[in-house]
């Protein structure tokens, strides 16, 4: 069997599609790409990648250009929905049909509608990655995080994880919760109540039998969690300012705020942070949210040329 | 003769300049790279060009972009008036002198105002291909839409044209009108009276001996076409909000209204579309559009290689 | 010693921060460049990098993403704030470790904060090129105002250089006459009060033995002047409208405002112009302003090389 037979040609629109051996092979992938570094440079020469970003995000979309050039693929599209035809009223299909027209070999696709990565995927023959879509789903940022915590621990498997902060519309915590129901895990999910993981994720760790709770405070669980992944509470999300004022202050991560915490402590952040995160972590041992960055760029290189069946 | 004699450091700036042979030279160079695929990657290498599009547009944008990289040009430039020097006030001079001082091999321009590509090519020792300007020309569209009749007929001459919507503003449509102007085809314009086809139009029709008549409903014509080219009425050119809902209705494009059309009737449409074109063409025999759209990058690339003298 | 011992590495975030030697250096390998078209080309193949353009700039932009590509680099990064993660309020230091973390050799920032270059440097390892920021610096402009005298006259010594315009808040103003205050020249600052050149400047200069006076109108002295600096009066900075016309009637630099010029004078501007020079000095042998606009592709080609230890 060829190493990328459950990759080639595959689109990635949804954590929950696939099963640990496959996050593993990504890993691994990124693992042999660190001890041989420029082994990949060039191996998708000739290919064009379409980055369509109908919603802006300079981390994704550079790691995305930076990935898919250092693969020697040309690339396309646009880095945000100003100039793009979405402001003249095209719909998603035609967009890709152009694209598909001047040869892409695959579309990356932000949107903030959800599902509309999952709809590229069906329309089009040309293997289609979600790069964020809407309140649901970023898998490749999922498996950034996966390879983030493998590369501090050694393994995924016997961690006690903590997700906190947005739970109920923060893309990158669902699929990164869907991602860890394929590993023996035990997460504990820490957010307000109106901000809580939704039912159709933890139901999934569920019948997965992954261990999960809810907590409303960090500092019930501080001192148990290995791994911290902590993302923003958007203040739009909770119409009552005073009420919002309350909720940011119990849900900033902060030395003070991680006073209980093992020394061996991870904290995780997807990025850009604002004020959810303190700097005054960034020194500090637990800090492993700037290793997680940097590894988007071999972790899609690594994705890139396992669905494009690229040498090396 | 050099191969390319007519088009070597030429401005590309109105379809009226071109001449049957010019424009049949084009088609047959895209016909040879659809049969040599790859034969003109490379074949500018080192050049540069520079895409300065005043007004944002994905597809034209795109198309030159990916065909000029696949050329071996490096491009610069921008691809929409956000962050361009225009926002400060720079005349379109200072800007050409600036990218000339950069060793801008080719000019290739979008512009709301008409005309800005004329003047470009009048001040600029480069060569300055329209990208669309003004609503009055888009010659290399034109060059793409008569790629994709002699595609589905195998020739332009015998043809029966409509050309249906916002003729007199719709900039794709005027060049096309002047590129079939050369050969022997019968047009028929189909648009409400206050957006038919503009005088100078037809009368250069006349002169040149083509038949052209205007029609204010596709039924009474679909029957007769082989070719309908449709285009978008936009809400801002009919102020009266009652009257535009009533036009739009009679110029939208779906199987009903295609109902005595011929089975060889080929529709055509620069895209992008919003309500005009319905999607219930996509699958049938009419729909010629995405042939037409993916038409774009090669033809570019053609057009590119004659004017800058590459090799192949 | 390498040839590149002052650069290799170096941050330039402040013409001051420059020595005649090091200037000479770099207009040296410009005029070497100029000589040996495309001896360059390549020497940073497989470098990335990072334009961080905060601050839209048509002209900075293209002539450093132009110049890297040359080199054989790859470039990422954003043109303008628009998409930027910036929007989301991301901090300059977070934005860093994400380029830092994707691999960047180079940081190129512009930035509407003053200081943010410097910052920058003193956080990253990664050597900063400032490309504008605040209303103080624009190192690399004033290197090319350099290149751009040098060429006109054959050096910079014994020249008599006016400079014109709103010299208070206007960033290539201060640099270029920190990087005059290295040659024996004589500057008079022509502006209105409110705008005059900044103290810190002043005393620099006085501190180096440079004869600097100020001069509130060009026709005082535009007899004398072998150089003529021209930039831009903001309509914002004077808040007196009625005030505002008067002083740009003043300043504005045309064939009249230059009656008593010497023949051999050169007026430069650091471009884009909107009023403040007028077009029928373009076609005279005043205008040195498109050489010196042209001068920034190969400098930035020259810098980038000697930073990052290129061959060539």
């Amino acid at each position: 069997m060829s190493p990328n037979a459950d990759f080639l040609g595959r689109d990635v629109v949804s954590a929950r599609d696939f099963k640990r051996d496959q996050f593993e092979q990504v890993i691994q992938g990124v693992e042999d790409l660190e001890k041989r570094r420029g082994s990949l440079d060039g191996a998708l020469k000739g290919k064009l990648a379409a980055l369509l970003f109908f919603e802006p995000s300079t981390r994704t979309y550079s790691s995305f250009q930076i990935a898919a050039e250092k693969l020697g693929m040309r690339v396309s599209g646009f880095a945000g929905p100003t100039g793009s035809s979405i402001t003249k009223g095209e719909t998603l299909h035609d967009t890709l049909r152009m694209f598909e027209g001047y040869g892409a070999d695959v579309f990356v696709i932000r949107h903030s509608k959800m599902g509309a990565a999952r709809f590229a995927a069906e329309i089009s023959d040309t293997p289609v990655i979600s790069a964020g879509d809407g309140s649901r789903e970023h898998p490749t940022q999922a498996m950034v995080d996966l390879y983030a915590i493998r590369k501090a621990f050694g393994r995924v498997d016997g961690l006690k994880v903590g997700m906190l902060g947005d739970l109920r519309y923060g893309r990158t915590s669902s699929s990164l919760a869907y991602a860890l129901s394929n590993f023996d895990v035990d997460i504990t999910f820490i957010a307000p109540d109106a901000l809580q993981m939704r039912p159709e994720v933890t139901q999934l760790l569920k019948q997965r039998g992954v261990t999960a709770k809810k907590e409303s405070a960090l500092k019930n669980v501080a001192g148990e969690l290995d791994v911290l992944y902590v993302t923003r509470i958007q203040k739009e999300r909770i119409p009552d300012p005073t009420e919002y004022e309350k909720v940011k202050g119990m849900y900033e991560v902060n030395l003070e705020a991680l006073r209980e915490a093992k020394p061996s402590l991870k904290v995780l952040h997807p990025l850009p942070r604002v004020d959810e995160l303190s700097t005054d972590i960034d020194d500090t041992n637990y800090a492993q949210y700037f290793v997680q960055a940097a590894g988007g760029l071999p972790l899609r290189m690594v994705l890139l040329n396992l669905i494009l069946g690229g040498v090396g």
